[in-house]
């Protein structure tokens, strides 16, 4: 295999494979790229079995060929190469030489055929959003994943379609986090649950820009989304979501708007005296025109007061701050609504036609303390 | 005690004398800030007894008195408090308050009289140089410093003053750093190690502002760094420095001039194949102009060609990479010049006036490898 190609074409596409390159494996052909130059196109390809990357780049094929290339050791070579074109070739020992002007690196690589190719997906239906979407989509509503393998469909996220509409969901089981958006075409209802690893990897690579469209094909195994040159596939993960609508309820006693930043600022000042790990909640006190925050820990003791709009009742309830702040930092909102019911029930925090809802649970406290 | 002063004043005097404040410390006083307002001026002072920094802020002191704050919260505190003003307000018994607009932080203090006090240095005598100077010295001298505790006096730098010269230098058994500035006044020959924890938390408080000063007095056991509102007093290393006249030799068979860019950017492209505490060198081999440069490891290999200028002997050398790379990258030059004896001799990297002069020793290697 001999081909060229500019540094800055190979950087960007060993970028977007790597994101598929497994940081643990016993299996070192996982820890490759496979440059494969056997038809008219170069394509790079990464493939930890769960998810898999390919990504076509501009180049000149000069004898075709494939090779396996450790991602590392290629992705940082190529990345400190002069800004030039930059030739790649292989001989028969699978010997392969990176020449860019006049630095020559020499390396080993593995056969291509060795490497698992992605899977061929039969495409039974498919979706288009912007890459700007369903970035955003992704980062509103990633937080909220749990981190633990205990159970595995919360490492996820749901991807409903019913009615045109894309609802995205994930829960920890402290909270949930659901964006709606509306969908161009007519498509069957479907749910899919793609497993957070891919939903964080593919949003690294999505440019996000608003003009660029991503298309999101599905079988009941794996979900494919493609866009510029590139096609991320994915497993999915297997079992029944959570039934979430019966915990969803629009009734509320208190209604609270409230300026989006004060109020992330105050929690944020609060989260100072509570040391990691250590789960003391933030008491929040709801009067007529003033939100009374207030938290206490061994460190020391803090309040603050925000103007609010109130309707309804008065109410003191705490919250995991933590909670909170992570759904108030992806709301790009200036004012956010808050709904609640009781000290023991959720707070919903939700814009007028529910793109968005932030379900939290509130913790006990004791309120003498 | 009550004061008043804006945040930004208070995040930028905590942020100077938080440099003093040990990491690590079985005596809670040393990691408290003490906040003297007991004359007219509001005082901020850290002291690890090694190194001490006080700086005097702006404010309005109400209720004279002081009080030692944990510096970790109270730096964390400040710093997200909103930019208005901040009322620090102390009762009997040391319980703090700190209020910004609505937010109301309560603390407790330690008692002000606990805390150690900076020593009282009587100045024999000083010198003074810009910030910038001061700054720049540390930053090309600093690498080379050893970080071990085997040779205590490898962990500082000399400072010595010679003919109205101030001479820095650095050293760890493998290569030396030497930086050498004039002074502007008359000053008596003097020889002082400070510790390079001292210089480095000074060099991130230096402003780097070139019409801005910086005092250095010193007697037999301490350092004394004034500038700004600020004072850093430090602890000398005890012991007589090394010789290391004797090591600079103006003697040389061959010279080599060179792009400083590209050479470094070569010899940082053939780290790539180096892993963490493996001892591959790269090999140059100096000919007539062309420099070429070689690296081998069980990764792969890597060659390059760089042109060169270059006066008396061809030589082959090896060198650990990562010590050109240092002294390479704190030279501002666009070329340096390169003086060598043999394959066995130190490598001086210097300019011709010697404002800089970096040694580094060569390696052994295998010519055949």
């Amino acid at each position: 295999m001999k081909i060229v190609c500019t540094k800055s074409n190979l950087v960007k596409g060993v970028s977007i494979v790597s994101k598929a390159v497994p940081s643990k494996t016993t299996m070192s052909i996982l820890e490759c790229v496979l440059i494969d130059a056997t038809t008219d196109i170069i394509r790079l390809t990464a493939n930890d079995m769960e998810l898999g990357i390919q990504t076509d780049i501009e180049g000149e094929i000069i004898e075709r060929g494939m090779i396996a290339i450790d991602a590392k050791f290629f992705s940082e070579i190529v990345r400190k190469l002069p800004d030039s074109d930059v030739i790649i070739e292989t001989d028969e020992s699978l010997q392969t030489t990176i020449v860019c002007e006049k630095a020559k690196f020499n390396i080993s690589g593995k056969p291509g055929d060795e490497f698992s190719y992605l899977p061929i997906i039969e495409k039974d239906e498919s979706i288009e959003v912007s890459q700007f979407t369903l970035k955003e989509v992704i980062r509103q509503t990633i937080f909220s994943i749990a981190d633990s393998d205990s159970n595995k469909l919360m490492t996820g996220e749901l991807f409903e379609i019913k009615n045109n509409m894309l609802r995205v969901v994930s829960l920890d089981g402290h909270r949930i986090s659901i964006r709606k958006i509306a969908l161009n075409a007519d498509v069957t209802d479907k749910k899919l649950v793609v497993p957070g690893k891919t939903l964080i990897e593919i949003s690294k690579i999505l440019s996000g820009e608003a003009e660029s469209k991503v298309n999101i094909s599905y079988t009941s195994n794996h979900i494919v989304f493609e866009f510029d040159n590139t096609v991320v596939v994915s497993r999915l993960l297997e079992g029944e979501y959570f039934k979430i609508d019966q915990m969803l309820s629009s009734d509320y006693d208190t209604k609270v708007r409230i300026n989006k930043k004060e109020l992330l600022n105050c929690i944020d000042r609060a989260t100072l005296l509570v040391k990691e790990g250590d789960k003391k909640p933030i008491i929040i006190n709801i009067g007529d025109e003033i939100m009374e925050l207030k938290i206490k820990s061994q460190i020391g003791s803090m309040n603050e007061e925000i103007m609010i709009n109130k309707e309804g009742k008065d109410l003191l309830i705490g919250f995991n701050p933590k909670f909170l702040i992570d759904a108030l930092r992806v709301i790009d909102d200036e004012e956010v609504t808050l709904y609640l019911m009781n000290a023991k029930a959720p707070c919903f925090i939700k814009d007028d036609n529910e793109t968005y809802i932030y379900l939290i649970l509130p913790v006990n406290f004791n309120a003498a303390g």
